[in-house]
């Protein structure tokens, strides 16, 4: 068993959300350390272009960058998963998988979200090249072109209607489509193709996506592919401590302090829920971190 | 009297919360237009070195790159301020400086907030190079060196403290010190120098600041002023129009969506209060740009 570290603000996530607060706690004069592995974040595949100030960045570098920040402001670094958080008389104690265990006063809780994944042949190598978990992030990026959205719930069909009007064709690909009358109606006006009770097989391509195979054999011709099941958070650290979600029971709920309903835990980014965007988990660290290092400072030196 | 033109969403603002709600409204196909000046945004003479993978920015850059990004997704740019807001039946209709009318289907307010000025000599001109209005945002820069904070409310106590950690010595002239017993006590145990009943009449400094003077003929050696007199939000356009303020009578009101009191009013950045942070005004102005854009595309076309 090694030492015990004691930080005034402990970070979980190294996400754009985890690394912003983690640069606005350090400078207010706290300690800080911030867990989480820069190549599980969402960011670190992706390839920016809508974060303002920032022209075509690539989501490894903008991390590699934000980190240093973080770094040169004071804050320190473990490149581990949290196991185990437990709360103790106001302080928080953490076990990492490497077996370390930390305590703080204060908790930033960053972790972003898992995006449902279809589990197909070629979804996983082809991620970021052409498979993407977010229309309003890429859709952009196929004006003209032939994509296909994969799901069967209101999230996809919404995905597929918002491609209508920038791509060239749209496939909507839903084994049992699951959506009010009026989604039904503008998907039927719309020129989305509906392929009702089919499954995705594979999705195939080298460099990039260029076709997406069914079940029944069918090969559709495609150089996007959007999975859009929904997301889901990794809540379970947070609510073994009596962390609150949101309505949805999918997301933490936060204040606009960034406060959850739990005193001493702050939380920022996609694990807030929507809009998952690099601007909006920006926004929610600055704040969290902030806040986290306030109320740091005012707890009792000897915690 | 030029024509009217009718857009989906006009941003009011051309500061980094304007500039994040155009490139997130454009990118969701509605028009949109942004008013308000560059060089007027409180980003243009700052030096950014706590934004998340931007290392040690200018403002100006920044402002200017956020800017192409816009336009690039479409969103149209009128470098005028408003003079007059109206709603009229669902939708707004606006005024600018330069006589040009226009309407809207929705509105983003993002037009920062104006930092209370001494209104001294020299104070002006060294803006960015040595005279701040902001503890958090530059502090960092006066590592070891001898600062001055002015003002004698919370906001010039508090930011005061926090140099003391930071700087090596710290003046903080406050012509009648209007704080808390408790805020008393740490001035008083710290090694800020108090100048009760003192005035500003200059600072001085040519290519940046390197004293203030006194209105009794004091000099002080300072290589930073920080003007902490409380900031005071550009409020008349909006109340205007029946947005309603938060507790404290000098924000915008505005939900997590970034919705005001009024439907079809979005409110982002500085306007809505601390922290006064590019970051925050980015994520901000996300929020509102893409909810601006839905709200937009669910009203009656005809509109
Ligand atoms: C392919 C793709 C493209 C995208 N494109 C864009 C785009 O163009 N523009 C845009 O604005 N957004 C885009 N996004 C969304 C953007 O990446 C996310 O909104 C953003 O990364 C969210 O930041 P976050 O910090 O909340 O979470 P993440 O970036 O996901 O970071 C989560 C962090 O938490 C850590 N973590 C998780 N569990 C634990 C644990 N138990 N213990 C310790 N650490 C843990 C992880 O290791 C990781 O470091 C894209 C996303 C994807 C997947
Ligand atoms: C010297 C200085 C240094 C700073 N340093 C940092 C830093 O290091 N890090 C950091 O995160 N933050 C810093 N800040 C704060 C940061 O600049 C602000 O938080 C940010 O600019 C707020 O963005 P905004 O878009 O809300 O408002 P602003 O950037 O102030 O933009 C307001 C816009 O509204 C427009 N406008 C106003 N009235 C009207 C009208 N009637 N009609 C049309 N348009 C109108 C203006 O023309 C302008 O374009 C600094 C600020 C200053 C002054």
């Amino acid at each position: 068993m090694k030492k015990t570290d004691f930080y005034d603000v402990v970070v979980v996530g190294a996400g754009p959300a985890g690394l912003q607060a983690a640069i606005h706690a350090s400078r207010k004069k706290v300690s800080v350390l911030v867990l989480g592995k820069e190549h599980k974040s969402s960011l670190f595949r992706a390839h920016v272009e809508n974060m303002v100030s920032l022209f075509n960045a690539t989501g490894k570098v903008m991390l590699e960058t934000g980190r240093r920040q973080a770094k040169n402001f004071g804050s320190e670094f473990m490149d581990e998963d949290i196991l185990k958080i437990t709360a103790d008389d106001g302080r928080f104690e953490l076990e990492t998988e490497g077996g370390n265990r930390l305590a703080c006063k204060t908790l930033v809780l960053a972790t972003g979200t898992a995006r449902n994944k279809l589990r197909v042949k070629g979804e996983k190598e082809l991620v970021g090249k052409g498979v993407s978990y977010c229309v309003d992030c890429d859709g952009n990026f196929y004006r003209g072109e032939e994509v296909t959205v994969v799901g069967s719930e209101s999230a996809a069909a919404d995905g597929a209607l918002t491609l209508a009007e920038i791509a060239g064709k749209v496939h909507l690909i839903c084994d049992d489509l699951k959506v009010s009358e009026a989604l039904l109606a503008k998907l039927d006006n719309s020129h989305v193709v509906l392929h009702r009770g089919a499954k995705v097989k594979e999705i195939s391509g080298k460099e990039e996506v260029n076709a997406i195979v069914l079940d029944d054999g069918t090969i559709l011709s495609t150089s996007g592919v959007f999975i859009e099941l929904g997301a889901k958070g990794l809540m379970e650290l947070a609510t073994s401590l009596g962390v609150a979600l949101d309505d949805t029971m999918r997301f933490i709920r936060a204040d606009k302090d960034q406060l959850t309903s739990v005193s001493g835990i702050f939380a920022a980014g996609d694990i807030c829920g929507p809009p998952w965007q690099v601007a909006k988990a920006v926004g929610e660290g600055c704040v969290a971190g902030i806040n986290a290092a306030d109320y740091a400072k005012k707890l009792h030196p000897t915690l």
